[in-house]
């Protein structure tokens, strides 16, 4: 090694012993008579000292470097005169005897430090300097200790990881498949995979009986701030198991990775049902850090004369616990905030319970004291609440009331996002009805089991009244992974492709290798995924997945640092047997 | 879970405990008042029994059931009357009271057995059932223990597993990529990795210090046998170092692997240098786990009136011991091996140390038994072996004798594959002179760094003289690694692929950001990765990668199962603005 010691590893204990070590300078401080240099790498940053007037040609190297600049500095450890002790190396320096400039650096187009100047698009274009500052490599570092967490639970548990193909095979179901074009097989295409689903549910009619993979999967979709083009998932599956297994062994190893990665003890998962969570949170994925539970208020604002409420499919509120005192300018623009085209309500009705026991409501004039009282009993609404309520086709307004409750959940302080609250959601509908393509889609994927009871509304065509075997893990509103029960017999796996609108030979042409494994012995199995990259993120108490990938793409799916993609050689092209068309 | 115990942990201690297997039937027994059962599952076979006078139900059940239906058996432990000591749990079986079928099966194509009659292209179509033969899935059990605990010592060498990405920019130098429409940017193209390499010296330059991944690599090659499109590294880089470093650091984790995996202690790695290597075995990753070391014979054969040796640039010669009783049958035999167009020697010229102390030889009309006796000394020749001698073109013959010389190995029993021999090689040269395309390539690849002392042929123009920092790890003949300490500086980078033959522009096209990164402060740094499959592959004795690959794809780099890769929708084109070209 270059070097003897890390910047992040001496302490007092090393006093007087000679060291050489390697980094980049943080910052130079020059007092004529001595010049500082805090030097960084990654375990840290240990101040040197140099003594310029004892020795011209270490005051000339030592006065020509800036900022980034790698050293190599070799001197004596010394206790500091003023001790700092905030970083562990605080209560030494070094006296350097020699230095060598490893590398120089030009300035850094932004500031190398916790708190950057830089914007965005600059950062991602160097984004090898971004990955240089503390914030952001620690997010790695996070992330590495979860993935060999996460393995070597999962290994104690008895998985394999199997490594699945990347190069498989385009399905028009789902998402848009990213394509690679053969060479050896002209005019045909390999996909890359949106998840290893098929590969997995094979390994288990091998039995492979507990399989994972932290594995990159790839989905050509139109991008968001959380979603990238390429991106990673746990995928794990087991057999010979009921979901009941399956949720008891992943809360398993999210347990273990709160507790080992972030020291937290996480109590054990409640359960709630699709159903539950749209009726009392307008959401599959329900952020439970705090209450605030819908409530629903049909039968109570019927037939007052309030024709908005009494067309209303769905009357809906909640209470915003200590609200009362919002002025009416407060109300006002609470009211423009759910018209927003984002969220699509029409209006916002409230009723504040004041101090003095009575109700004040924008819709005083449809409803007396007493009717406001009920409303108000139904929250257990006390003096200086404030219940925020909406109406409107069902599906619709438990989406808007949801944006609603969390809205004022923020705005109430109650997403602190060092508290975590983790739950499953279970009991998922098989499928959804699609109005656009009216057509029945999978809610989770085509492979996903009904439950066995509910068979009967299966054959009897009530396809929504179809549960699946499916469920969601759920951490402060975060889907952080989800599963199912699947399909391990041929019939209904053929069954499931007709419902979905596959022609027999579609089904055959497409997952034919599947429904014939099925048929050599395949296991009941289940199992589920994790998005690796909001996982982590979750555990770092940030929203973006950006933040927690090395080098990602932009919304347009670039990568503005490699410029890619980019254009390929004509020959490139004639060799694959494609042409770039105009349209 | 469906069962209380794996079909591999009963043990006499269980004995009357009721349990619940579940698993494969691997074969019935049926002797009419009682029916035996294999159940296999992962983790081993249990005998089931069944007493089908006593229970009407249960025998027609259990008679109507075959090789590979998946059964749930419920019962109780019991000692075996005949035990079988070859497999952990033959000290018991269960006497089964309830069996049910999880799900019946066809009759599969070949047999479950550690010996199949299935063919290649028959197990690869149903890779499924080949995958529950034992021999095949330990396979992968040992890869997936290869990966684990080579993450953990690297883990405790504070090394970071940072995923790159695999949707990059395609770089024409090199193999030829794989490539990926972009829909979002029509005309444009991802490239999938050839390797990480230049993201690993970017997360270098980021001051990640030490960085692995275990990582899919993709080259659009043709195949052999030991080649697949997609691949996977243990991709490596670290910072600060010296090739001393990184040699010690991955000795480390071999030996390591070595010790955990295999129960095996491993000498310290030896070091040959490449000019050794081509010299003594011609051959850049030779075999030792044997010597037969070549023996150069210009000298001694020489102007003695053979003109096949006089005008050779090369005679090179191995001593194939006690082979001296070979008959002229058996010569003749290695004479036409020789000269197969795979190996291309135009003949063969032996020297046989007789029992008597005199020599005979194919080219005894040229050379005395005195010459004879000079070269046989060269080769501390004793009475039993039998010189093989080549001639020609120095770098074909060197790689003809490579080949016989590993032929001998093979035939003599000198290559037992659970013998491991592991060394070095280093000092390769930087640069090898394609005479096809008259121009120089890098013969590592463009980012590996000259010898310092070396930059002087580099200047002057001697390009072969230049020897890099780069070596080899090679096992028992197979290089299972290796790498190299990288350029980093950018005046030195832009040189190199001046010498490539880049332009300053299609360099900075290319490379551009790794230039620009080298600008800002680049530490020394330098790495290696290590050919996962083959590693793997070394590990289980075998030398086929695929046996260690749960999906391979064959030599027309299709996935036979899945049908991959296969035609996609004019749509699916259209959207990705491509179009299949005829030609």
């Amino acid at each position: 090694m270059l070097r003897t010691h890390t910047c992040g590893e001496l302490r007092i204990e090393n006093k007087d012993s000679e060291v050489v070590l390697c980094g980049w300078v943080q910052r130079v401080r020059d007092k004529g008579s001595m010049v500082w240099v805090d030097l960084r790498d990654r375990y840290g940053i240990t101040q040197l000292m140099f003594e310029p007037n004892d020795n011209q040609a270490l005051a000339e190297t030592i006065r020509s470097v800036g900022r980034e600049f790698v050293l190599k500095a070799t001197g004596k450890v010394i206790e500091r005169v003023s001790k700092n002790d905030k970083i562990g190396t605080g209560d030494i320096e070094i006296l350097v005897t020699e230095v060598e400039i490893l590398n120089p650096a030009k300035l850094p187009p932004f500031l190398i430090e916790d708190e950057t100047d830089g914007g965005d698009e600059l950062r991602m274009k160097y984004r090898y300097l971004d990955l240089r500052r503390n914030v952001v490599r620690q997010n790695l570092e996070l992330r590495h200790r979860v993935a060999i967490e996460a393995r070597n639970y999962l290994d104690k548990q008895r998985f394999i990881e199997v490594e699945t193909p990347v190069l498989i095979k385009s399905t028009p179901e789902g998402a848009r498949d990213f394509v690679v074009p053969s060479r050896m097989n002209p005019g045909e295409f390999y996909a890359l995979p949106q998840s290893p689903q098929t590969f997995k549910q094979l390994l288990m009619v091998s039995g492979f009986d507990r399989y994972y993979q932290i594995v990159k999967c790839f989905r050509d979709e139109d991008l968001r701030a959380d979603r990238q083009p390429e991106f990673t998932q746990i995928d794990c599956e087991m057999s010979f198991v009921t979901q009941e297994d399956i949720l008891n062994t992943f809360e398993g190893l999210v347990r273990h990775l709160f507790k080992v990665v972030k020291q937290i003890d996480l109590p054990t998962l409640t359960r709630m049902t699709y159903a539950d969570a749209m009726t009392y949170y307008g959401n599959d994925k329900p952020d439970i850090r705090f209450e605030m539970k819908f409530v629903e208020l049909n039968e109570l604002t019927q037939g007052k004369g309030f024709v908005v409420f009494d067309s209303a499919p769905l009357v809906v509120g909640i209470n915003a616990t200590g609200c009362a005192s919002y002025t009416r300018k407060q109300i006002d623009e609470l009211t423009e905030w759910v018209k927003r085209p984002q969220i699509g309500a029409k209006g916002l009705v409230y009723i504040k319970a004041e101090e003095d026991g009575t109700f004040k409501s924008s819709v005083d004039k449809f409803y007396t004291q007493q009717d406001l009282q009920a409303i108000g009993n139904k929250f257990n609404a006390k003096a200086g609440d404030l219940i925020l309520i909406l109406s409107g086709e069902t599906n619709k307004v438990r989406k808007q009331l949801s944006e609603l409750r969390l809205e004022m959940g923020t705005r109430l302080g109650l997403r602190d996002k060092d508290k975590f609250s983790a739950h499953w959601v279970v009991d998922f509908p098989l499928l959804e009805f699609n109005e656009e393509e009216n057509r029945w889609f999978a809610m989770h994927h085509p492979f996903t089991s009904p439950k066995p009871e509910d068979i009967v509304h299966l054959d009897a065509g009530n396809l929504g009244e179809v549960r699946a075997n499916a469920y969601d893990m759920v951490i402060n509103g975060v889907e952080v992974g989800g599963g199912s029960i699947r399909i391990h017999d041929r019939v209904l796996q053929a069954k499931m492709f007709g419902i979905l609108g596959f022609s027999d030979e579609e089904a055959k042409h497409q997952f034919g290798f599947l429904m014939d494994a099925f048929e050599y012995g395949a296991p009941p199995h289940g199992g589920l995924a994790f998005g690796f990259d909001r996982l982590c993120s979750l555990f770092g108490g940030s929203d973006s997945i950006r933040d927690f990938i090395a080098f990602p793409k932009n919304n347009s799916g670039r990568d503005v640092m490699i410029d890619a993609p980019s254009t390929i050689d004509q020959k490139q092209l004639k060799e694959l047997s494609i042409a770039v068309s105009k349209s």
